[in-house]
């Protein structure tokens, strides 16, 4: 968008996935409430002022003087497509929407431009979409044509002028901005997501909130394995995510896990180190989504992306979770994907800042454990007791 | 890559993810075994004539007088992170790097074009890269450069020219093709994958087959509820799969599931026939991961994409597989990215072709089921029993 077209615009227009339109009318009525109740809550806390959001026809707008700053917030809201700034007709009167487009192709096209004007109409007028862009086509180029050299081109136009009419409104465009997509939050269950402050936890929570579900984030202390910047970068991460839950409790759980890693080290084979650390996380994971009601867990576990994170391993990883299922969004992901989206929603920077890594890790972990001998090391460990005692020791950390 | 360049190139460069280098020793040997096999495997189904296939310092090179067909077919080599037909220069001495790299230069730099040259060298020289680079770029001005107006740019070339030396040997080349990246298929453990013939499941399926993981494909014969259109479907789309998995059996089970989902839709509640008819598929896919020696299974769930797929309803699900992990690699995909990566798998085509949809779907399903509701209605059912004839009834089609 130029810079100087800037204070034109009056609305935005909302678009949702085409996945919105197969739920049936009840569910689409609960996501749409939920959506509007997650833009209101988003446009609050950046400030954003508008007078209005209605609802028309498979489409949101809001009206705006901030129509800018409202479709960069609102494109990072799940459950939104696309945005467009957009401009208020006042009517659905064939004459007004052709002054308005003319208008606003006016402040938009430059010198030289190529462009092509497209029409959505719902409900009945006495034109076709068709006229529409014929009538605005020929006048833009009678007012400007000449004097700015510019062309009509349906296929790559440098400008885009888009007409959406809508029972007797109507509204005209020239941007379509994409958005992040998926479901409104809070359209699913919550889930307990294991967030280390790594690049692949915080990536896997992110997917499952754009899918719809909360997640409650909980960060194990493996102190003094880790230390402070460990637990520093869990947090800036977390902060990071929940800027994509605005509206949603900004709060994480932290568990002191270095004495379950220290019982773990002490007793068990040392191949078997990260296996029984992680089994233990699951086990607390699960008291959790039992008390604050979630009903499933999110790792940022891939396949093969780890020792302990090869297919067999996760099987044996899998068998410690009892009542919830470990979901793991990242299952397929290569790590330069995984990378990508964690730079694209803002965790990248905070999960490389320099912290400890882990020095409880063996130098030669089990790639390939057997179920029956990582069963026979967790005898030799209290499981019950150290699951109750993390649990009921673990603090809460909110803004 | 042009047309008229198509007979000069001798052999192929192929490169490898970022990933294969965090792995120890052992296992890089192993995985590198592993894509070297699967490489000769597909060079040999697709007729593709070599002399070698050699791994230096990090890459593999092919010898090959068919290095454009090659490129293409191995650019689809899980495994194989990008692919270059490329010309062999016989030593590493400068002259004869520069000699090869401007014979190359002058067949692909066209009127006009602008380029660049870069050198990747490993071992020792009495040159730098840079003077690589210098000199070739050098050379190619005087040549060429002003009848054919070239000039130099490092940034956005027209044409990159590349040369690798590596130790003793070099190789020159004019173009990166990017491949499919993921690990070597297999280098991990065995799933069985849930295929329907749908657009979703085959996705996942190549997703988790990107990781490493061969997949034993099930497909669930519903008829009466579907018919002989829905299993043709399936096996084209397995067939779309198998061409992913060159050298691995091109087999599918098929399980007669219609006597099921008709007992299942007499003795329980219309509501819940979805979710059981489910629970009874992963309940013979974990039979059947038992035969074939899985260590998981995996379906094309993703997130509140279906009614039976809310993440409640997940949970309700996953407490039908006992032994192993349910593995849901779209989990937190929407329908659109799903689709393109169909498209880009070749599973898109098949996966849409005309097909009956399964008439057992009820109206009004179940979207927030409650496990004890479901183990309720289950106990209706001689779920061992059915799970048992199902499995003995179960037959391969393969070709």
């Amino acid at each position: 968008m130029e810079a100087g077209v800037k204070e034109i615009f009056d609305s935005v227009i909302l678009r949702f996935g085409g996945e919105l339109w197969i739920k049936r009318a009840w569910t689409r009525r609960m996501y749409k409430r939920r959506l509007v109740r997650n833009i209101k809550n988003v446009l609050r806390r950046y400030e954003v002022p508008y007078s209005e959001i209605v609802s028309r026809h498979g489409r949101l707008f809001l009206r705006t003087g901030s129509a800018l700053e409202a479709t960069q917030r609102l494109a990072r809201v799940f459950g939104v497509s696309s945005v467009s700034p957009a401009l208020e007709v006042g009517s659905s009167k064939l004459e007004d929407v052709v002054d308005r487009s003319v208008f606003l192709a006016g402040r938009v096209l430059g010198e030289g431009n190529s462009f092509a004007v497209r029409c959505r109409r719902v409900g009945d007028h006495p034109y076709s979409s068709s006229d529409v862009c014929i009538v605005v086509g020929r006048r833009i180029l009678d007012e400007f044509g000449e004097e700015r050299s510019l062309k009509v081109d349906l296929k790559g136009a440098d400008v885009g002028l888009g007409v959406e009419v809508r029972g007797d409104e109507a509204f005209v465009y020239s941007a379509v901005v994409d958005a992040v997509g998926g479901m409104p939050l809070g359209t699913q269950a919550k889930v307990v997501g294991l967030l280390s402050g790594g690049i692949d936890s915080a990536v896997a929570c992110w997917l499952v909130m754009k899918r719809g579900c909360p997640v409650v984030p909980v960060y194990f202390d493996n102190a003094p394995y880790t230390d402070e910047t460990t637990n520093e970068r869990a947090i800036e991460v977390a902060n990071a995510l929940f800027d994509w839950a605005v509206g949603f409790p900004r709060k994480m759980y932290v568990v002191p896990h270095g004495d379950n890693l220290k019982k773990i080290i002490e007793n068990c084979s040392r191949r078997f180190t990260c296996l029984l650390c992680k089994r233990m996380m699951y086990r607390v994971a699960e008291r959790l989504a039992e008390v604050v009601g979630a009903e499933g867990i999110v790792t940022g576990e891939a396949i093969g992306e780890q020792a302990s994170q090869t297919l067999t391993n996760l099987r044996v990883l899998n068998t410690a979770a009892q009542k919830y299922p470990i979901h793991r969004p990242l299952l397929g992901f290569d790590k330069a994907e995984t990378e990508r989206i964690a730079r694209k929603i803002g965790t990248y920077k905070p999960s490389t800042r320099k912290a400890k890594g882990c020095t409880a890790v063996p130098k030669k972990p089990a790639t390939m454990a057997i179920l029956k001998e990582v069963m026979e090391a967790e005898k030799k460990l209290e499981i019950e007791e150290m699951v109750e005692k993390s649990f009921h020791s673990s603090r809460t950390l909110s803004e």
